[in-house]
């Protein structure tokens, strides 16, 4: 007999749909102890929140969060708004003794992530924050390349996160569609937003990272509050590059920018060990590239693995070689795998504990773009 | 208030598995006038029958298909059988007055097609026959460039599927898994298999085909039976390639394999007009290639188009630009026209009737290989 | 000390500028026991036969070949003509004692072919047809991996050559510039003309062709005869598509045409073997394309081999690893290859017999084409 | 009638191989009013630099520059040696009234480079500096359509040059082969050697640099010296990344090494405009990757532009469309553009001066990785 495990989804946005849709999903497709249950949808307007709830499926609706947190029958609260309320929710939610899984980054700075981190290892109850990307099968299987050392000794980590929506100075700030532009809702520009994801990524495939050095520019100064109807400040990051050095000897290159003309959302990264390199891209997310300098030399070349297969990770839930996934499938992945780990016992990442380390290696990029100096961890 | 459609499910393998994925996320991505429930699945095993009924959320179950065609509450019968038994569950169906979705090819036979074709026909009720890649994206955005004339004439249309799963001798035939290499259930090998699918887009995009010759091979000359445990000669093509002429003059040239080492599902197509050609492959499948003429020539060049922004087909009702979708969807988008045609009236393909004309190109085709001559149809 | 190798050259047009710039280069990249000398170079026109002669350092120019082949002095008759005054030439040359590097189609037909290899044969003298894509580093490369039996069993051959000059209606022909679309100078069109390099690849990496199965058509019927200044019937081939058996069992499926919008010169090959496969194309003439199903199953791939390194064929003579070479770089290798075996005494292909194999080849398309019977070798 | 332009080449490496082999074959390609003569080459190796005048028909050889420098009849000299005597040689050449080519990066630092650069200017005569990648014909039609405002406001650019040819600490220094690795010859390590390349096309395309901040890695710390036979600490950067600004506002991201497992010469670049990016990497060196937002939305894409036809830069002096060239004809342009420069008396690119700039930036970048801050230029 299966258990159930109760959701409490504090969001209606692009989040809240893709984690909805994963807890909908993932019943069909991975055999699990515990039935995910939507039971409530949290959101500010009534109206949307409740239409969201007859979408996917949600037992209620309601416009306060305190009501989420309080319910004794919600098992595991979801946090999918704007980042500057994560804190209050999450600590909230730790105290009612849920598990939770939030949105990243996890909070508006590394103090704040480090309360919120506290908070759910004083609760100890299980916490996810949703760097899903680690569950795309091309990125799982780096990692499992990487910890396998087939990569050997690592020289090089290089990730970019390139897209290209806030070119035009019409696009504005605030409100629920462009909050991320707004530096009150969103902490950060780029630098949270998605270098948030190339940090997790790189700390998790390469380890730690021991100082950075990092350059920040605000292409467009001022754009429309959506809010005030008026003419404000820009004050997020458009672009942000920086290098760094990891405690393994390698050197890390990264760079995102909302003005990379062409490029929607193209997160790469690339890993060049002495024995071999991979490489990946969120555009053609199903592949993974790999160059193994064992193979013989007249016909040694980059690899493009066609991640599809029933031994490749996760694929075996899923279609037939050839067929691939999506985006939404590593949402799916990070449900079952958090599911499963509440059978096991085992803890997933990236935990709260993670995630505060991205905050802090995100705070030092900034700190350093602000300085001119090179910044250690 | 939403009207209900009810759905009985005929079969419980890998196709029955995408269907009723399709009908489970449909309303959570596409406003419809239908909500979809799923009543009954059916299959020869029962306790197989209620495990897919206990995971995809089916009322109940049964092994008796009679039973659903009969059940007066079930609006829509899909068939996901082996294609022998296509025939008689959809004449029985359509008897009885429900809307039919059916796997390809819709028969093992264009005669089968045309009794089965003509019976829906009768019924005059809503059938479709589920050749889903022409709801990829990248795929109906090829079809509607076509049909706006940006190729202008059209020369040339080529298309290819190659596996590679059956070099192995030691693959069976006959089976659960494997019925598709046993003429018996299948009709055909590759051709009506996967050819089906290529005739099926170009017919669509490309308009009638009016005489072809072909070519067909049975490398693996036998395999042992799942269900007789004896080794059996091999009825099937494992290889077919054909060309052809379609009514506009244009000039065809397709193939078909699954002993191609390193493809596991290349289905491609590639049309070259004197303004413009395009192309696109099923391992990339939110990619479209399209070369314009009419750019300057300095800068002309392939394009690839990232499939994945909202003014793409379908593709508002998912992510943002950038996110793909995988091969699923193309379930998903079926489902929701043809619930989208209950409402509007309007007539969704590929119908019986469309499948049929595939058919009869299938028919052609191995009726050539034979017989080594031309065949006009 | 060098011996000299003295070369008169008949043609100044495209083909006689690849072949002078190869004896040009040859000896400051490859170790050769002779000196090539440019002698003599005919043409037509006797200006343009001396500025050709001045720009590529000729000793001298002419308008008569008959001058050329009778010339005591010269080793080796280049002929570089129209394809039909090949046959003449090379009796003539052949009857001369001179050694004859003839461009592709080596005739007309399988019948003239067969008249001038007998005609070098019984002369006894180095004669080959200058397949040159035989010596594009990677195309060596794949015909090496097949010899080494890194592929086994081949099941399919696959080629195409994709042109788009000759779509407009307004592209004469006959001349110098367009004789190749005229029916009298080349004998056919893409089959003669594109095809046969297709064939020459398969023939050698595969093995003979047992019978083929041939489609043409011509889509444009009337173009201006430059040399008439009328409007003409087109007598050649703008496309043409074969399917074939290969004695060893395998498919082949051949495709060209000059009317592939998008495609300047796409010679491609695709070879699947029971074990791997590889596939080239002319655009990206110094990758190959290589699958090995040895390869472990997690990290199995395409490789794209960038055939650059000092271990690849012919590569050693040219730069470092990465730095690519060219088109042209194929008929350097060719005139390398043909000095080497006149040091070796062994003989390289394309000799002249298997261009006349080629020839047959064609010749067996055409008629296929044009009873639309399959047609045996 | 022409006239002759004599040349005096001193080095017999590498370098001088791709410079021979320019003007051994710009005449038969390029219509020129000068004759180049190929009349001296000097080298230490008194019998290896006369095997090199053998092989690319020098009149003569020797092993004294000053000999060469001093000759009345030499117009041109070339500078194909290690860096640290680029200046010596050069300073004396335009002392002599000599044309000077000269390979990159120019001089061991900025202050030598300027000192050379005055020396030229002094004389008043032609001057280049040998950054040959700005000839590759999809490199200078990147630059003409960024010339063009093709791109509008650029907001990044990006370069990389990754090589993995070090990665093995058996690899000495020092010597014919290494002088690379050696900090005394090479002045320094990727950064100008390799960002030098990058450096030179970013000035170029870009505008200047105004700052830079630079961190650089030598992963092998001591090698075998091939000239003193003992291991050695390395003196040069064997990686080295930096971010930068530009004065027109865009950012730079460059990184180099030796140390990327699987890439032989990767250079890339990247241009992200308002209207439109563009990307190429000399791997794949005829192609140019074009973004134009100015397409319709349904097609818009990258394109790949096979930059092979007439009307691209240099290309009609080539073969036809389809048919690539490779890495040594961009030195082919560079001897074709500057005698067209002696010609019509218009400077090209890159001067000294050129160049002397290209070395300020590499020297600010070395700074900054050595103080770990942020240099202005």
């Amino acid at each position: 007999m299966k258990k159930t495990l109760n959701i409490g989804m504090i969001g209606y946005g692009f989040m809240a749909r893709t984690h909805s849709n994963a807890w909908r999903r993932v019943g069909n497709f991975f055999d699990l102890d515990y039935t995910p249950v939507l039971k409530t949808v949290c959101g500010l307007d009534a109206a949307e929140a409740e239409a969201f709830a007859q979408r996917w499926g949600y037992a209620k609706s309601t416009t306060d969060w305190h009501e989420v947190v309080a319910d004794k029958e919600i098992d595991l609260i979801e946090i999918c708004v704007p980042n500057n309320i994560h804190a209050e929710i999450a600590i909230a939610a730790a105290q009612a003794g849920k598990m939770i899984i939030c949105e990243k980054p996890l909070a508006l700075d590394a103090a704040q992530a480090l309360q919120m981190t506290e908070a759910v290892e004083a609760a100890g109850l299980p916490n996810l924050a949703s760097f899903n990307y680690r569950r795309i099968p091309a990125v799982t299987l780096a990692k499992q390349l990487i910890d396998e050392g087939r990569l050997g000794k690592i020289f090089h980590y290089r990730a970019n996160f390139l897209q290209d929506w806030t070119i035009s100075s019409d696009v504005p700030q605030g409100g629920m569609a462009t909050w991320r532009l707004d530096a009150k809702a969103a902490g950060s520009g780029v630098t949270g937003d998605l270098l948030a994801h190339c940090i997790d990524l790189a700390l998790w495939q390469n380890g730690a990272i021991n100082s950075v050095n990092a350059m920040t520019e605000t292409f467009v100064k001022e754009r429309k509050n959506v809010e005030t109807g008026k003419m404000e400040p820009v004050g997020i990051d458009d672009a942000c590059t920086f290098f760094c050095r990891f405690d393994n000897g390698s050197l890390g290159n990264f760079e995102s920018t909302r003005y990379a003309r062409g490029h929607k959302a193209l997160f790469t990264f690339e890993v060049n060990g002495e024995k071999a390199s991979l490489a990946w891209d969120l555009h053609d997310l199903h592949r993974l590239a790999f160059f193994d300098h064992a193979d013989g030399g007249l016909t040694r070349g980059w690899r493009t693995i066609h991640v599809t297969d029933g031994e490749h990770p996760y694929m075996s839930h899923w279609w037939v070689p050839g067929l691939a996934i999506g985006y939404e499938h590593s949402f799916v992945h990070q449900a079952a795998d958090f599911v499963m780990s509440l059978s096991s016992g085992k803890t997933v990442g990236a935990t709260f504990r993670d995630a505060y380390e991205t905050q802090r290696v995100c705070d030092a990029v900034l700190q350093s773009a602000s300085s001119g100096q090179w910044v250690n961890l």
